[in-house]
């Protein structure tokens, strides 16, 4: 099988994705922005976030900032971030934030960057990373410490309605689906925003 | 905050949810079928995907039928196949199949049912569960041995449009999404199909 082939396949069949921003911050005061598909519930009390992470490479700092100052942030993406969210997965040398065009926004007490334009935002205390020796992908495991969901998405009983927050979802590799449609965008290089494909 | 209230806005806050029906077989041949929420891509080479289990509890036999026959089926769920299968949910004494209305599908060489009725079926050999030990959950690893997907879903590069497979995806704890609307059903009892709430 073709790698690209395999590579899309094997991210599709798993279903619908969460797609979430992951803000984070190095310890010398670098911000980190990246987009991320592997985010999954671990538990509600207490309240527990898991994320995938792949073998660590130079450059790809999410995970390094997330231990090193012991926090990082979710942001959902709505319709009108998706081709920008997408970008951030480009290897860029520079903080993404302003490459891309999102603004940073921070919360007292709180170092890691949120995304100001998002409606959904999670701020996570890092508690530990479990190393998924299978393949070298790591799982860390984050603990919500911060919570901005808008009132009107929330019902009586604490469900949240994500078509009223316009959260997008991940399809495979490069897919992004909101509003019964999806789009897919090319693979991202610093140099050029992605195109729809 | 009041437990149910909690448990919803926590599972609701990821984002959209992958939902798969999980078949697995005891070592005395007895088929069991839940539905699951908390599958992740883990990589493509070699395929993995992972399943966040909660701590054991007698009576759930998903893990330890996987663990102990050394295979497990993912079964995407189709828009008419959502009410049975949160109704798998329920604490079930006796096999759900039968009980819910699901077809068990079996493959050569292959003990762990498939449910016939799904468009996405994915066979998995149980490679290894990762004690998460923050929470007593367990993310288990499993290797795709079988995969059947409808033609008409692939494009030529592998993407799989999950709208042409009519897959659902979730939204919380309760809550099934397709084709722009969700419903939520009710806590899922043995003696009576759940309810839309």
């Amino acid at each position: 099988m073709d790698r690209y082939y395999r590579a899309n396949l094997i991210n599709s069949i798993t279903g619908y994705k969460s797609i979430n921003l992951i803000g984070t911050i190095s310890k010398n005061g670098i911000p980190n922005l990246a987009v991320f598909s592997q985010v999954i519930h671990l538990g509600a009390d207490p309240p527990l976030i898991g994320v995938i992470f792949r073998p660590v490479i130079k450059g790809m700092n999410t995970l390094e900032n997330a231990e090193e100052t012991g926090c990082f942030t979710l942001n959902h993406v709505m319709p009108d971030m998706v081709q920008k969210a997408h970008w951030t997965s480009a290897k860029w040398q520079v903080p993404e934030f302003s490459e891309v065009g999102f603004e940073e926004e921070y919360k007292k007490g709180f170092p890691a960057p949120f995304v100001k334009e998002s409606q959904v935002k999670i701020g996570l205390h890092f508690e530990a990373k479990y190393p998924i020796k299978i393949n070298g992908t790591y799982l860390a495991a984050g603990r919500i410490e911060i919570l901005e969901v808008p009132d009107f998405a929330v019902g009586s009983d604490g469900f949240v309605d994500l078509l009223k927050t316009e959260t997008v979802a991940g399809f495979g590799l490069d897919g992004y689906y909101s509003s019964g449609s999806f789009v897919r965008y090319s693979y991202a290089k610093p140099d050029k925003m992605p195109d729809p494909i």
